[in-house]
């Protein structure tokens, strides 16, 4: 059997579970924020996330668990939560809560099932609105994990600053902080975000921080011909390149030749940024999905905006694999792979309560333009992919029916390879702003407007 | 940047640690067989795993890590294994060993870093030659995942007899028993299995266990037009299908119209059959790879052979996934889906000394045909797999040079589509026997020579 | 600007043109059958057919032009026929008309344009029912056109025997007779088919008519890796087979190592069998579409029976390109090259009124399977296109709907590659009819009936 | 079998022919310029065409057919050429020869063909240099023919001012002028031009010549998700819009909601450009190739420059089927296609002796950037060809190694998609002049050179 969508095998069939909490904590009529917990429910050896949010409306203790209605009864530190379907009973000790969830078999209604599941409280939100957060890692991931522990929480506009390793693990000095293979900082739970959300990423600052990079003469076999490949027998070795951070400009080592006084200017971006895919299997840091990943998108600079479809609760961003600039298609396996300092801020924007403004794959946005990334198997697929999702978008925020959206792209469509390099192929489907019209409720006219 | 070969991101750069063993208990001269251990070192935060052997050669503690050559010492529970550049010390519990390694800095050779690192014993082979082991198997695992415990640890020729759960986890009486998504049983430590080694796994009996599977009306969208599209809108439902054991025919329930009476005879397969792949990432039981994994071929039935690629020290097979038929490209994205009774041989080719003989990808051998399988994003992709794999094994055992296989593929090749339904396309790649000529060594002349 | 769909320009706006006939020759009431002409209108320097039918309906001259109804008037030689928006004057002289159509403009419907036009007379069929006709051939074209007369008139039940060069022109003697390239006999004019019927094409013989073959030792790019290319530096050479006709065995000419004693069995096919395609460009003989072509098909063999969807009036099937045998995707570029003695049945199946019937592509019909062709540019996309016929085939004649059929090609659907080595990759969508229910009407349950 | 290499079939077995032409009219010792011819040689009905240059060289009268050595003697108006393996005998008649050529089967050495041949003087250059050339057409050709006669002579450097319709066939009048389907005027003979010699085409001026153009609201197949084409059901419709020649803006007629008021700058470009393809064959306009073709390329505008491989004597340029804008990858299926006035500068770079300048595939040169297109049957294939043509370029022009052009290729390249709308998908693989080396010979250093 082929599995298409990872996601939850419950929810799938109809989905379980209200929650019962017994006596809760919060005094009734103490008119206390919601409480806010992240639930993980072993299914057979997998953890299945779904936030559960408590209300204390008038005496009833409400809520919702993974967005169903639940009714809960606390007491003490026993807590029960009740779901349409099944019940899970619970104690808690301080941020934490362990129990047993009785659930519905999923494929045979009349059998019950039961399973653990334990919870870990969401903080509340400090005082004092959005924040700029300094973050020095001290460990780094391999996978896209929805399993790691969160390194931090964020909150909406909060910023972050921090640093990347460079794809082999190496820091700003050189030496090897973590394995090979795009190492991420992360995750980063944001505090609010739900499957269907849509993750909102403001690169404002991506900055060199030592003086090399390492790339590679290669061209990647998804570019080559028959003939071109036997002409390039011999290529494929790591070349290293100078930065210069004053000048802004990188060189390759040793050049000779035609390359004896070859400069070209640096252009940083980050080649991996995610949040953790659904269901309940890692994904390596060299892969990509509609979760973002390595995706190796030299549009993924400081000054513009990535978006991504939130998948599991809290999101758990992750970021690493700084290029130092890379080409359309990372041609060479290897951008100029550096060590970066990291500034980004985070937003949300929620789901319609009908999930509908759910975002299908990564979007970046830049001053000028607005693009779209399929990524998948091959170049034909990936095309199909990034031009559903430009057309979302530009029927989701442009107004544009599918008809008027076909006209634009005929007259103003780009399409950019984003990468050549990976197990997908990814192109960017794009527009400029000033060949859509003014967004709804947007008074400015565009340049080519008459 | 973009990653293309798992493997071990230390052997890359050439290679670590010999390791030093002080004061093995194994008595001098004792000539007992060699120790052997498969050593996990923590790479931060992902375990590396390579086999330990260490003999007692006249006094002299020697062997092998990971197949490079180290020197040991043991002294009462302390040992110390030296590699050529690194050194592991660790404390001998039982058959566990806890320990740290100091290896050099990948990139920096002047730096080293210390690396916690456990190892266990591989256990010696039982008296009595090759078993026949019954397994009744109680958790499942959704991800071909390289650091599982091993279940069961088998030898060459041993056979093993069990069961699977159908792909939504529903055992032979229909409860479920395990996460939706291919639930496998496993992984089997195959003693002796080391990276570059083929596993050979021989289908004695695949056999229906229940009465029913479950399947779908569904088309693909990588089968689909964009007008076969439109008029399939609607379709995308379970079908239910009974299993008549007696008949050995399958029937869709409820069937109408031209589908009344119909029936249809049943060809048990396992959709999938996988060794633990390379690097630390686990891989979702929905996917697949060199490693094999979700392959969905419907020729891994009863009678043939299949070889996998070993990419771990004890390969980790994993099998489950069991279809009670399906057609090429399990167009409906589910094929028969069941529980079945599974009996299977398992044995090892070595790898040449120099590597030379390892297999590439999932080949197939059944009584009448030789077949590789291409398993890669596009269809177009998955060709040149398959018919660079089909030629390697035409030039290995039929002695055939690389324009000789071109003249049999030209008259001879044939190719059938084994998956549409993954995130990889499969091809398969095959050629008759009959269409080969004799092997080397081997008497029989085929049935089309003069 | 991007064209999809060969076919006539003016039919997609409404189609030009009733033709009036005045003072035809027949005599009123004489009841005689209709007249059958083929009017070649020239639209700008292309020649556009359609077939004209003039009756005698109780002194009405009626009839249709390219299937729309026309009134006719005919003094003498003059003959004018009027349709909806047009008029067509000519002067008859036997077998030939000549004359002028005065047609609207196709864009601006206020102005019109006169076009010289021609017409041959098609002769009614000769008495005696089906005939076995043999022919000689003295010309080969090297594109399936549309212009080329014909060379032979055949009607529905006709039997013709003759015989093809080699795709090298040569003939049985080895004299070269044609120009390289897959030189093709024809057109045969196919006497009652009109666009949108389906010509129905049942192989009798194929019978090897000389004593070698030309192939080669080479893999085509399409089926190769980077790897595979550089490892196939230096094949691509000619290689020669000996063809025993006595014993129905090819072997390369000089087997040498494990070639020595080589032979396999023949399997005769033809490489080509077309009708002309649609609209004004003749197609290269070594290309291919849903008008057949150069298909390269495997299955073209004797016993099996060929459909093509007719394009132009009379169909003008072409035929040639024969091999002694081919393995799947002809991946060694050439099969075994020869010439051929062929003897086939034509055949028609009338469209629809409404043209539903239609056919889009190349379909083959063996004793226990049906089979569609998918040709197009990669793989990818032949295999939807091949399942889009099938599934076509399915509705069409085994009554099943979409979703029925769709739940037996997750049992039963077989996909091979027919061709890698053309512009156009080629896939077979296959069943075997045991996995198919009843046709309606069919008395015989198939094997698998309970 | 399949055809790769459209080409003369006679070159390819070693080659045909020397001619003998006997008594030439030129006077020795006159030392008159060499007298050329294009011959067309009749291959079983297939005209091959070749230039015959005939030089006298102090009495003896030496030259070239298709650039092998050849003899000649005339005697009155008989003409004999002798060739490596055959000899030409005709009879002059002003400008034209007619004769026949004795020729080797292509096959069977042993054995002579006679082949009908006709050739066709070509005039001397007028005196006075370059010139600027108004040409009107009359007749449009719907196909790249090899075969179409030339319609005027153009010398390297002689600039041509011309107009074409749109790709439906209507003039800047809106009158409809010849077949819809991208009907191109020419083809234009380019004197001195011969097969693996590259054609420049300075594009001088595109200016619109009406106050319309055609598109349509439609999403082509290659850029659709199954769950696109449903949600696209009714679209596909023609949109006409407006061209304000004014202020050089484009409008949809009829906007409404986001459209009502919208408005994009025009930026002309040509769709169709192209030499005639080798072979026999005429290729479709709606087709592309390495000849050029229906490109359908947003960088073919004014002040850009086109690359061509020629392909034929002359080699015939054809050109038509004017956008007033385009998107990448045209996916509306129609660009906004309209009339055009057309101003191009021709000129030849020839061959290398050996034949190793040419090219494979049509280059494009901005200002800024140089591009090479892929044209192939799908993205993936297009983009394996569009990297090797620039590869190509990068090593010829600006002195790279392979592997120099992988280290610039990885972080400079820029991959664009230049039709998604027909037979052939096509790509550009781009890199801007700045991010290239200093061409040899050139004293300018770029503005990224240190």
């Amino acid at each position: 059997m082929s599995i298409r969508f990872p996601g939850s095998p419950i929810a799938r069939n109809g989905g379980p579970a209200l929650l019962l909490l017994c006596g809760l904590v919060l005094a009734p009529g103490a008119q206390a924020a919601p409480e806010r917990w992240v639930v993980a429910t072993d299914l057979w050896g997998n953890a299945e996330y779904r936030t559960l949010v408590i209300d204390d409306r008038d005496g009833n203790f409400e809520g919702t668990l993974g967005g169903e209605p639940v009714t809960a009864r606390r007491t003490g530190r026993r807590l029960t939560v009740t779901t349409p379907d099944g019940r899970y009973d619970g104690t808690i000790r301080g941020d934490r809560i362990t129990g047993t969830a009785d659930l519905p078999d999923i494929n045979l209604a009349s059998v019950r099932a039961r399973h653990g599941f334990t919870a870990r409280r969401i903080p509340p939100r400090p005082a004092g609105g959005a924040r700029v957060v300094d973050f020095t890692p001290t460990s780094w991931s391999n996978a896209f994990d929805p399993h790691r522990a969160p390194v931090l929480t964020l909150w909406p506009g909060d910023t972050l600053r921090t640093e990347t390793l460079d794809s082999g693990g190496m820091d700003s000095h050189g030496q090897t902080r973590a394995l090979f293979g795009n190492p991420q900082i992360g995750p980063f739970f944001i505090a609010g975000a739900e499957p269907g959300d849509t993750l909102v990423i403001r690169i404002g600052r991506l900055r060199l921080n030592r003086d090399f990079a390492d790339s590679r003469d290669e061209i990647v076999g998804r570019a080559m011909t028959p003939g071109l490949a036997v002409r390039a027998a011999g290529t494929g070795t790591r070349v290293r390149w100078r930065l210069d951070r004053d000048t802004g400009l990188a060189s390759p080592e040793g050049g000779t030749g035609a390359l004896a006084d070859y400069a070209i200017p640096v252009r940083p971006m980050l080649g991996g940024l995610a949040v953790a895919p659904g269901g309940a299997t890692p994904v390596s840091t060299g892969d990509s999905g509609r979760f973002g990943g390595n995706m190796d998108f030299n549009e993924v600079i400081a000054g513009n905006t990535v978006l991504l479809p939130v998948q599991q609760p809290g999101a758990l961003l992750y970021l690493g694999d700084g290029h130092a600039r890379q080409g359309d298609g990372e041609t060479s396996q290897w951008g100029l792979e550096t060590s970066l300092d990291v500034e980004l801020t985070v937003d949300l924007v929620k789901a319609d309560p009908g999930g509908g403004g759910a975002i299908q794959m990564p979007l970046v946005e830049s001053p000028g333009e607005i693009m779209a990334l399929g990524q998948a198997g091959s170049l034909d697929e990936a095309v199909r992919l990034a031009t559903d999702g430009l057309v979302r978008w530009m029927g989701r925020d442009y107004g544009l029916t599918l008809a008027q959206s076909a006209q634009l792209l005929g007259v103003a469509a780009r399409y950019s390879i984003v990468t050549l390099a990976g197990r997908n192929a990814g192109i960017a489907a794009r527009i400029d702003k000033s060949a859509l019209p003014r967004k709804p409720g947007d008074p400015a006219p565009g340049p080519a407007r008459r």
